[in-house]
């Protein structure tokens, strides 16, 4: 008689957490981090110098612009984008890696990215934070743009014309500001519900 | 500037708990009820007398061969099946006011319903359970089975059938006889999750 556990092989996930601007992608990655679950969450490979807190490895690879151009060339990212006058990629090894030892993959883009990952690998999963509210969004964007009412501006269009690429995501999940582990929670139930599928995304690269 | 909260309108779900024979549908739906969960669990209609445990209304709505024969006929049941002489199946009133409500609608059927039920109603949810191993199947078989052992043979081979149509469900959850909570635990995830999906399954009938 074929065993149960035979129907269902662990397969490891790529996950994506995006969203717009002011979404707070960083708060939900840094308290799902705390959480210690079984996930490896990529660190980004960045050509920017360090700022004073960053920790080389743990919150980013510190690249120069020419081992980053040479990554390209080596096609050694998975996705990269243009920030400013800066690089960010993915480095491709690190995700094999952990995802030949059977663990799920964590990353951090931005909308762009997310909408390119779907396209290079239609099995990720997408998971697209937004905002509680309009003023809890405002207040994040307008922390960011600092004095400047052009820049605020600007920042508002882009984060509204990020909201579009909703569809193309798996899920979506509400981020109050005062009530992150909510949102970590369905993050979680969320990769807890993905491993049961019974036609499972592979999530080899 | 759209809301989130657009973004993320309730729509309840129609759940079919199924799986095997043996594979415990009937411990993991008890469990589920004593969570307190914000669900409807459907109560089927049965034509045969009730066992002295079971109570109208709550374990199943008892009625005769007849007056089920003209639910048939009125079109007042989402699904129904014989089972040796008698008659099973879900009042589709019941249901419809469950959904109106904007409760989650969650139902027990066997496989061949729960089959039914995909082609009927392709944005149902189908959750198939299966045991953890084959040792603990064969004691829930046996149990059934009593002292009979050819009727322990049907019920092997009717069980094996069961397992493929596995394919047409939506999640597969492993259900271990004495650990019932982390089985229901899933069961909850997929629910959460299935909430937040960004083309939810829109679960009018």
């Amino acid at each position: 008689m074929s065993l149960s556990f035979d129907l269902l092989p662990h397969k490891p996930l790529i996950i994506v957490i995006s969203g717009p601007s002011g979404a707070g992608k960083d708060s939900v990655l840094h308290e799902m981090k705390k959480r210690n679950l079984p996930i490896h969450f990529v660190v980004t490979a960045n050509t920017r110098p360090p700022r004073p807190n960053e920790k080389e490895g743990v919150d980013y690879f510190f690249v120069s612009r020419e081992r980053f151009e040479e990554m390209i060339a080596n096609n050694e990212l998975i996705e990269y984008s243009a920030v400013y006058k800066d690089y960010k990629g993915v480095p491709r090894a690190q995700v094999e890696k952990a995802l030949q030892s059977g663990k799920d993959v964590v990353m951090r883009l931005d909308v762009q990215g997310a909408k390119k990952m779907r396209k290079l690998y239609p099995q990720a999963l997408l998971i697209f934070l937004i905002p509680a509210n309009e003023e809890e969004w405002m207040e994040r964007l307008k922390k960011r743009a600092g004095q400047a009412p052009a820049d605020l501006e600007l920042r508002i269009l882009k984060a509204q014309e990020e909201l579009l690429i909703l569809p193309v995501f798996d899920y979506v999940v509400v981020n109050p500001q005062y009530k992150l582990s909510q949102a970590v929670d369905v993050v979680e139930a969320i990769l807890k519900a993905e491993h049961h599928r019974t036609s499972p995304r592979s999530a080899s690269l």
